[in-house]
């Protein structure tokens, strides 16, 4: 199969060797942990470039175009033609400002509509910098935990699965979904601003239509400020369908923005660029609040690059998802055969999957033992708030085989199940 | 002289047509204004990229190293070594931190320095951006402006120089300075912040040691924190003198971090890096509280556009300087010729030039009336604060036959002396 030979731009598995990637690449995934940790924490792929954003890149490098930007430009319709087609969501290109990464969108947008702060929620476990947000703001923050069942899990209430054939049958993930009913009586109590994780990281959960109008229809009544942090969703898996949060807040009155790049997408989280979205008239004239100078801190490069993406970077997407989905089904063989005790959450959108260390013996912080004793840099669920201990965040875009030497590092410091049992 | 033929990167000044850049760059400058108007406002370059600037970035582009970063890294040491062999600074490597740009730099330093706002002093007329970083800071905003002595100026005391022989000798421009009694006198009534711009833009006026010496006095005396914008000091001229404030502040032991980035010097405006450089210790500790998401918001392809910058691009930079100069010529030259009237401020650093319109007849609004019938975009000193009325700022970074059509342009539009005296 084509997909386990290249990468999404047509280079070799064996090009993307942590230890080439090191040799050439310098951003953080490269350079927080010593060289003998696999890094498969932070959200940048080790996929290549698609090769028309190297050329965009290039090419305005060569015409020496790196000024101010003045605006969203090229960019807003862009974005809109892709929402368009992709989603069926029809975006004003007058509704799309500019900011210079999802994070800033976020902060500036929650300053704009609420320039005194107030109490601010979000559903949990989630992204941990959403906490390091928050402490730029004048906010107390509100942590509502997603619903999580397990009912569909095989051998659930046990704790010893054992490494079997019975076992090697890959366990459907537990459902999560949004606690509405807890979203309204913190609504009920007076929520300021609710951030909404769509596609919520780090399950990968497409949240349904269903819910997310129900969401908005509570945040018209009690007047909360919905921000959507919509980042992942370019990065749906196939036959799945991502519900864009601004037609139904616009529909139910809600005010709401989006926040959304293709820095996920299309890997240019470096390259600075993203945008913020109005999802009707009175969130554009919050939008419109935003700080002039947040247009300058967006980079001309990350423009082009992110125009690029989303006009003739989509066969690109398709295959980053294609191989996504085959590393997820690599890693849930992998851990039904290798990781007993381990359950593993299988995103539906982006490459982020949830691995629940609880049941297989490693104590209560697995992500520092998975580092220091088995070398594997993960994210470490512990700083996802609440219902995030126990459980660490695995980097599926990356080549096969970094995902089963991760693994068979992991599984060589697992307790055997009759040590988890005794 | 090869200076009047070729760009600092040794392309022809032909390919520096406004036409030309106009159908090859995208940014602020190209786009702000319509086809038939001139650009030579904003502060970018028309000059080509330093070639070792363009390989650095096409490097990154093909290595796919467009990830987060997680700090300074090299930058730290490229910077220090340029700030000790060129200006005798010793900067820990420690001390340096990241940021977008220098505008958020100089916002998120005082929002750690001074999380309640409060009164924050600039001198004025200056860079109009400055007072759109103070609305996003809960700041009330003293303005301080510079003293102005024209004594030294031929013709001083007239309004109708007239376009003959004795007035194409270039007048030496005013002599501009801080006003410390002035400072002296807002500091002990409280002041919170001190915004330094050194090198002041828009005169390009490089302050004496003396004088910023007694800046830091006084900053240590009444416990006000400065920030030191140096954005446009790697563009000293030859044989003028840049002084690094932080070195004055630490011996006099005021609170001071340094804002700069090689985004003037080298053109790199929209590739968003900076570093914001404390002082001393005391200093360091203020920005170790500035938000851990400020250095992810920093673009890794500006990083290391930055460091090429810093460490290979100072002949690039000898280079660009030497034609700023004789621009800088060009202009005296022409404005004595052309420019009945019009008082030019030479820059010492940098490649802004001040002319005051005030003696020309042009009227109250100098910059409307030259955008509007002459066609060409000049900032307009309205928003330059206290002082700024009447004058305007114009862009010498550009091919000779630039600004030789922009004073064309703007002598066509120019009452005659005659015309001036009635
Ligand atoms: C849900 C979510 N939002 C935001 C971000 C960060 O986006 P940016 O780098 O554009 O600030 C991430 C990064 O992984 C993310 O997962
Ligand atoms: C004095 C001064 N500070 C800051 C800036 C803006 O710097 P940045 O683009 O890094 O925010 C400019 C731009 O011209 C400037 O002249």
């Amino acid at each position: 199969m084509a997909a386990d030979c290249t990468d999404p731009s047509g280079v070799p598995f064996a090009e993307l060797d942590p230890e080439i990637l090191r040799s050439q690449r310098t951003s953080l995934k490269w350079t927080r942990f010593p060289e003998d940790v696999l890094p498969l924490f932070v959200a940048e792929m080790d996929f290549t470039l698609a090769p028309v954003i190297q050329r965009t890149l290039i090419e305005r490098v060569q015409a020496s175009d790196i000024g101010y930007l003045d605006g969203p430009g090229p960019l807003a319709h862009a974005f809109a033609d892709f929402a368009r087609t992709r989603w069926g969501w029809e975006v004003s290109p007058s509704h799309v400002h500019l900011a210079t990464d999802v994070a800033t969108g976020i902060v500036e947008a929650i300053r704009a509509a609420r320039p005194n702060g107030g109490r601010v929620a979000l559903a949990t476990p989630t992204y941990p910098s959403f906490f390091e947000m928050f402490q730029e703001l004048p906010v107390e923050v509100v942590e509502l935990p997603l619903i999580v069942e397990h009912g569909a899990r095989a051998g659930s209430g046990t704790t010893t699965l054992p490494a079997t054939d019975a076992a090697r049958i890959p366990t459907p993930g537990p459902t999560v979904r949004l606690d509405l009913a807890a979203i309204e009586r913190a609504f009920a109590e007076g929520i300021d601003v609710f951030l909404l994780c769509n596609p919520h990281n780090p399950h990968g959960l497409l949240h349904s239509a269903e819910d997310l109008a129900e969401l908005a229809r509570l945040a018209a009544a009690h007047d909360v400020f919905v921000v959507s942090d919509e980042i992942h969703a370019p990065l749906t898996h196939e036959g799945e369908v991502f519900t864009p949060f601004a037609p139904l807040a616009a529909a139910a009155g809600a005010l709401a923005v989006i926040t959304t790049s293709a820095s996920k997408g299309w890997n240019l989280a470096g390259a600075k660029c993203s945008v913020v979205v109005a999802a009707d008239e009175r969130a554009n004239a919050v939008l419109h609040r935003l700080p002039p100078e947040t247009v300058t801190r967006t980079s001309i490069l990350g423009l082009h690059a992110s125009v690029a993406a989303f006009t003739e970077g989509r066969d690109w997407l398709e295959r980053a998802i294609a191989q996504i989905e085959a590393n997820g089904d690599l890693l849930a063989d992998l851990v039904a055969r290798e990781l007993p005790g381990v359950h593993y959450t299988r995103p539906r959108a982006g490459y982020l999957a949830w691995l629940d260390f609880r049941d297989a013996g490693l104590g209560d912080d697995p992500g520092s033992e998975i580092l220091h004793r088995a070398r594997v840099a993960l994210n470490n669920g512990k700083h996802f708030g609440a219902g995030g201990a126990g459980h660490v965040r695995l980097n599926l875009a990356c080549a096969p085989d970094t995902i089963r030497e991760a693994v068979r590092r992991i599984a060589a410091i697992l307790p055997t199940p009759q040590e988890v049992s005794r």
